[in-house]
């Protein structure tokens, strides 16, 4: 008799773990069933800024895979707007209820594989049922702000509150569609994945399209007119505002586990092993925003909810589920992004998390350029890297440019994931030609100017965590 | 009293080793001169085509640091337009010749550093005082060309003999120009330095803005009119040329060190250690297009004239002579070009390298594209790796593309540099954002498919060498 896999969430790392797992085992020997509480499977929460913004026209091209593909294609009985309720490990089930039509089923499993994601952080003022207040982590709640966007009234002001990835890039999605945009920011800066100095250099640019930038200041409250939010109330007085975008974060959705009995770590995800096996689980699988990872350079437990992982992981667990061997050692902290034309990318740790992880190191930054100075388009690039003192051991790196940046932190995040120096970094054999890069590569540059520091360093004995 | 230094040549590898030894000998320690045969120091020469085509519109943009700046900013006694014509290992000297005004000094040294440089494949053919036949290694050299193609009669017909790198750049560049122009190519492909399929991707692009590509074609000669090149006579027939460019490639600049009992490898390269020092020569040092680098996946002695080794290798020359410690541990064949906006790398082993080299292997090609595919702006990127088997380790990788896709390479070439599994590599962790990359990073991807490959052939013992 074939086995049951049941799968809770139909996003990426579920839909991943299920695919892999089709690939290794057929219909008569695994049937999958996976629940999925929202209207689709497999999307690109990624995209949705860039739908809200209008350079994306059609929401359905955010759909990697609907549930069709997944039943025609892999033999996946996808069952969408069904919420899973309870998990019994004792008598392998889960129980779900189907949001559209009432009632609940239940489903036997033999293995289990838990991708329930993440939930939007909320504060007790968000929790309102006035208009005009959005969360964007679903396409679902994507699909509410366009609707509202388009509405009548049309909203002319926007407030984004949180200056992360998801609120810098809402905020210019919604400059882009003719809004007067408000970000407000409880911290000293926006884009606080990177440090203070780089984060300038994009909250330069983010003035420059007209975003209204307000760090430090905490929101108190939303101020509403007939049912419609008319303002946030923050504690530098009111900001007016037609429509409020979320972007507060998220925290591993672990509620259901954890009734379960499944661990939960000090990152507040899900206990998994290499092979994303929940830990002390048989036959219970975890992958995605809802688990808990190794950060490989500080070697502590991390929260990163990023699609790459997510996709990453259920690969994994497919693999395993299937009878194969894969493993997810774990994350280096890498990502990019856009801002008003500014490239932005991070990998391994900021200066604050290499302190607060006991290293000693030393940090420089080097001016560069994307081409060779002389060939056209040629545009300034930031390269910065904290580097352990005295081993020189690349620990983090941060890239800010205006074109061909971002991705280049991909070069440092190798170099990082494989422990290199930035002494055996100046070695590096990477790719020249005056449309690309300098003789001198920006990050060959900027490892350059780290062997100078630690050399420095060395020598005079700087205190610890000192600029070179 | 101080030491002396000589310097023989001054482009980018004897400049760096004679800056880098003056950061740390000051003048009362280490008196440098340094002996030029060109009119220029420190230039570009891979900017040459752009110059050539007008998209670089000064000349002096390609030169990084004149000889004033060095004479000025690091004390450094630049003497152009000398040749040097011996060096005397055992009286520590060596003599030049004044090329514009005759004569010839005699410099003492106690160390020497010798980057000659290259000098450019000429056939008999090519041996020739007819107006119109340019080869491109120096800025003098395009000089030259630039002066032929402003002339009058202006030239009209281009003929390119030679299809690698600067051939492919000076094709396009002369089209630019408005000429038209036909590469002519011995081998099956122009661009070699990729496998015959990526290569044709290039071959295709260069077709659709007009280069006439014959490949598999011979030179024999060339005829002339009133002193003028008239045809390039090949083995298919005289081809009508105004204008006859040579990229056919060039050879390391070795006859005044093997005069002087240097020793040559078998790659024609002058044999130096991990520090820059000639093997059997103490004192005397060698950088940059004059000499051999071990590459580090065939560990065979190759010959790779590039300005990023030449400014590495003259950089640890210099920091080595000063009394510093670095080494200059090989290369792995990282390239990158532009062709026809279409964006082209490669690293390490081709195919034929891996089997000339003795190694099993499967190689992959991966589609995907430069950004998330509703992406605005979304090209298509090919990847191709090359893998050993059954281990897995990365032996090379070739990428073309669109927009976006060259400096990849760079990503591989350290994936590489570190002795990386295509395994281990589906695990990286690398930036992730819509407008750079899909979820699954095209690197990913191709490592993913030679995993799979891998996994084939250890189940089928599929032929040696064979694709996956």
């Amino acid at each position: 008799m074939a086995q049951r896999l049941v799968v809770i969430g139909g996003d990426a790392a579920g839909m991943a773990a299920a695919s892999q797992a089709r690939r290794r085992r057929d219909r008569s020997d695994l049937e999958i069933v996976a629940f999925e509480q929202g209207h689709h499977t497999s999307y690109s929460a990624c995209g949705i800024p860039y739908w809200i913004s209008g350079m994306v026209a059609d929401r359905d091209q955010l759909v990697a895979r609907n549930p069709a593909t997944f039943r025609d294609e892999f033999d996946i009985d996808v069952r969408l707007r069904h919420e899973v309720t309870a998990i019994d490990l004792d008598r392998r089930e889960v129980v779900a209820r189907d949001l559209d039509r009432g009632g609940e089923v239940r489903e036997r499993f033999d293995d289990l594989v838990y991708a329930a994601g993440a939930v939007p952080t909320k504060p007790g003022w968000a929790d309102t049922d006035m208009g005009g207040v959005f969360g964007v982590q679903t396409l679902d709640d994507a699909g509410a702000l366009r609707d509202w966007l388009d509405g009548d009234p049309t909203p002319r002001r926007a407030v984004v509150v949180g200056g992360g990835y998801i609120g810098v890039e809402m905020a210019e999605a919604l400059v882009q569609r003719g809004l007067s945009v408000t970000l407000v920011e409880k911290a000293d800066q926006p884009m606080a994945t990177v440090d203070p100095d780089m984060a300038a250099l994009v909250a330069t640019a983010m003035r420059g399209i007209g975003i209204d930038i307000r760090t430090g200041v905490g929101v108190t409250g939303l101020d509403q007119r007939d049912g419609r939010v008319s303002a946030v109330v923050t504690d530098d007085g009111p900001v007016p505002a037609d429509v409020v975008v979320l972007g507060l974060g998220v925290r591993p959705n672990t509620a259901l586990a954890e009734a379960a009995g499944l661990p939960v770590g000090s990152s507040g995800g899900i206990r998994v092993d290499r092979r994303m096996r929940v830990v002390g689980a048989p036959g219970v699988w975890a992958a995605g925003d809802c688990v808990e990872s190794l950060h490989l350079v500080s070697r502590l437990p991390v929260h990163v909810p990023l699609g790459t992982h997510a996709n990453k992981q259920g690969r994994v667990a497919g693999i395993n589920l299937g009878g194969g061997y894969a493993t997810f050692p774990g994350v280096i902290g890498t990502a990019v992004t856009k801002v008003c034309e500014l490239e932005v990318g991070r990998t391994g740790l900021r200066e604050r998390d290499a302190t607060a992880s006991g290293f000693e190191f030393v940090s420089v930054v080097a001016e560069s350029t994307n081409r060779a100075g002389y060939y056209p388009g040629a545009r300034p690039m930031t390269v910065k890297l904290i580097a352990e003192r005295p081993s020189g051991r690349l620990l983090g790196a941060q890239i800010v440019g205006w074109s061909e940046a971002a991705k280049r932190i991909d070069t440092l995040a190798v170099a990082l994931w494989n422990g290199m120096t930035v002494d055996e970094m100046t070695s590096l054999d990477l790719g020249y030609a005056p449309p690309y890069a300098p003789v001198w590569d920006p990050v060959l540059i900027a490892a350059r100017k780290a062997v100078d520091a630690l050399d420095r360093s060395r020598g005079q004995n700087e205190p610890v965590g000192g600029r070179g």
